[in-house]
């Protein structure tokens, strides 16, 4: 690593940094801000689960940036695949056929469970949900999709309306046949109930009494994160999977799996519903895929549905379906998985390393309430009081309410850890390769970081 | 360029070839496609202006793929400019500052008219547009779009439902706020006007009237191409779009300019509008910015629209904005037209080389009922009868309408050109570095399959 970090040293000039800040300041418009109230951090580097300043200092990805650089930065066999393709074809436009658009396509299509057979390729996860659900639309002949709150789906105007979460509340709903409903959450049951086992028995209740009430032949699609992601990794309690497939099959409806952050091994299995064994019959992906690398996204698709666009035209598209440049660094992850036996690792370090070591920190801190997660996707809740599980800080926090998340952020990342925070909550999500020193040094940190703000908590 | 296409001499073994083209049909589900019908051709290799099958033959690209690959294929300058910026730093959030993404802001900023000083970047033209749109509503406090008839902007739902074409009639509506209205098409006038200055000043009174019955407080903003693209190279007759954006002004209505097709010289200047000498609030572009290498979109904002999100979040994001790799061949691109003169050679070209081989088609095909373009964006529209104007086939036409087209076509690739048609039109789009041999030669062939079907005319 020495020798390549060396080669990027003139990236590592505090002036150069400077005034890459500033010119951003000047030029760049940034996602979900305002525009005079933030100060981005220019980066200069980043190698496996560390990415650097201009300053020199180091940080550990532990979001693995948006939950997307699954196999860490600057994968060399991912690296590779890129410059090979771009010497060969970097683009070709969606009509033709391209070999590594097919290769990718086939080694999808062979980890999907079931008969998810076709990928339609897109360029990041929003666009994987609009045209998963007009798939779905088209195949029922229904015109009402059901999502959850507290989900995300992308920020174009259907998939925003489909969101859940307070991001969609300054855009007006964009689509009249959205239809929210509440999903489970153990922790914050919305049913009242104690016990997973009668969480899961009331969510599906709840949800077949909504079912009925919209007028199940109306009903296009659920469309819901096997495992809630941004929104807290809310891990499904037994069996409201399967049951949720199962009132779809009983009403005609589709079910819609919107994998985008937590598929490609981030649950421990390649795609999350082998976890649940439940099959979907759409599923949309994106950033694990080639780790975020090139943008890319798409929808797996089964038979029966594919099948509806077999003489009829699929009535949608985008230049950049398909892309090779983004298809390549996506076979390849397919090769790291198999060559690092990958999916042995992430299970092997969560069950050893991180479980214990959440458990611990619910133990030994005021300020945890709950601590839950698979694979390489956790989450710790943070509250005021362990007893009644108020938030530390509140749902949707203002600016100054957030006091507590912003010192343990801080804490953070003077210790030279980037961590996600989201209202009460903060989530461990570094890169999948991460090895156990890294990791075992990150959890050390955020250790001490939730030492900072217990103090808020009784 | 024989020794690198050596080099990729496996990709061109027709056995191969079969193979990809198979599993492409087992896995692969294409835009805009009847999977059953369609056969794609695999690709092995492109350079240039050229793209090869696996049985080795090349076709000349007259339409740059999508009108995107402004810098033909494997250019050497935008290839470097990604495996070094892979070489450093493929990937990083959004939120980070970032010296490739700042700099490809500056640049594009600087080279944009008037006070455009933003951009917000994503990763095509549908999502540009999306965004685009939301800026304009939040700014202006107002909900409904005006989008032209014979337009095109994208395939996410909001995007298609502002499209003003057949490709948007199998989706539902996706918004209640979107309205069409009638552009200018000298050829083909709605207005029943004679020369173009006549067309200009109805299509003007007609879109007013339409402003003050929709109510023009109620509007936030007109989304329109400034030379529609794929729906004709329909060049507005002289002050027009002038026109247009005095309009917006009097009513507080935004102009949001879609240059996702024919920005990045392909009109013969930077930006399209700066041939119309108009300055529009926002601007979406995506495909030549990068040419396409790896998938890129934005949008450009200028001051007062970035003002209203100076210190109130932009309610909208997404993982990939700013893309380093993405960006990387963006500000390669810069470079190039700057190193190569390269609105020169366009400007060159199309006076000296296209607009007088168009005009003689014009004089000597029975079936040519109008040629017209700019830079590197033409159009031949085909008839049945110079006089009456009537289509050689018709609007939409179905599959037993289209012969003439499908014959065209055949005889355009048998010759080695990869030709673009739509409707009752062939489009010259080839990329913008062609050499003057290269053009002339493909010049040529279309010549030819024209005068093939030529019969079809009177
Ligand atoms: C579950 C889910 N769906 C969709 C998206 C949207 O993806 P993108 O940001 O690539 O549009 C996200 C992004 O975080 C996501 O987590
Ligand atoms: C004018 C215009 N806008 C938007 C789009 C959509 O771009 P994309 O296919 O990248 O979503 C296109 C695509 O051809 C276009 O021509």
């Amino acid at each position: 690593m020495r020798r390549k970090f060396e080669k990027h040293m003139k990236h590592t000039d505090p002036e150069r940094g400077r005034q890459i800040a500033e010119n951003d300041r000047k030029h760049v418009f940034h996602s979900w801000s305002a525009q005079d109230k933030i100060n981005p951090l220019p980066i200069a580097y980043a190698e496996g689960s560390t990415f650097y300043d201009y300053e020199g200092k180091g940080y550990l990805d532990f979001n693995s940036q948006m939950v997307n650089a699954n196999l860490g930065h600057g994968h060399p066999k991912l690296i590779q695949a890129i410059k090979d393709q771009a010497d060969r074809l970097a683009t070709i436009a969606p009509g033709f056929a391209e070999e590594t658009r097919t290769e990718l396509a086939r080694l999808i299509a062979e980890a999907a469970p079931g008969d998810l057979n076709y990928v339609f390729f897109t360029n990041g996860g929003a666009d994987a949900v609009e045209h998963a659900v007009r798939m779905a639309r088209i195949h029922t002949g229904r015109q009402k999709i059901m999502s959850a709150y507290r989900s995300y789906h992308g920020a174009t105007n259907l998939a925003m309306t489909l969101t859940g979460e307070p991001r969609r509340w300054p855009t007006p709903a964009g689509d009249p046949g959205v239809v929210h409903f509440f999903g489970p959450y153990t922790y914050r049951s919305p049913f009242w109930s104690e016990t997973p086992e009668q969480e899961t028995e009331r969510a599906l209740a709840h949800l077949e009494e909504q079912i009925i009430l919209e007028g199940a032949g109306t009903i296009a699609a659920i469309l819901m994160e096997p495992v809630v992601g941004g929104n807290g990794v809310l891990i499904p309690p037994p069996g409201y999977l399967k049951g949720l497939k199962a009132l779809c099959e009983k009403y005609g409806i589709l079910y819609i799996a919107d994998e985008v952050m937590i598929g490609f091994g981030r649950m421990g299995t390649m795609f999350a519903v082998e976890a649940f064994d439940v099959e979907p019959d759409l599923l949309t992906f994106a950033k694990g895929s080639n780790s975020g690398y090139v943008p890319l996204g798409g929808v797996i698709i089964n038979e029966a549905i594919r099948d509806t666009f077999a003489q009829t035209s699929y009535p949608g598209g985008l230049t950049y379906s398909g892309h090779p440049l983004a298809c390549a660094p996506g076979v390849a992850t397919f090769e790291v998985f198999r060559e690092d036996n990958l999916l042995d690792h992430i299970n092997d370090l969560a069950e050893r390393v991180i479980k214990p070591a959440l458990e611990e920190m619910k133990e030994k801190h005021a300020c945890v309430g709950d601590v839950r997660g698979m694979g390489m996707f956790w989450a710790i809740e943070l509250v005021k009081d362990k007893e009644t599980r108020e938030p530390l800080v509140p749902f949707a926090p203002k600016p100054e309410e957030n006091q507590p998340m912003v010192e343990y952020t801080a804490a953070c990342k003077e210790r030279g850890l980037w961590p996600h925070t989201h209202f009460n909550r903060t989530h461990i999500a570094p890169p999948l390769t991460i090895t156990e020193e890294d990791l075992v040094r990150g959890l050390g940190i955020i250790d001490e970081a939730l030492g900072e703000i217990d103090k808020y908590a009784n």
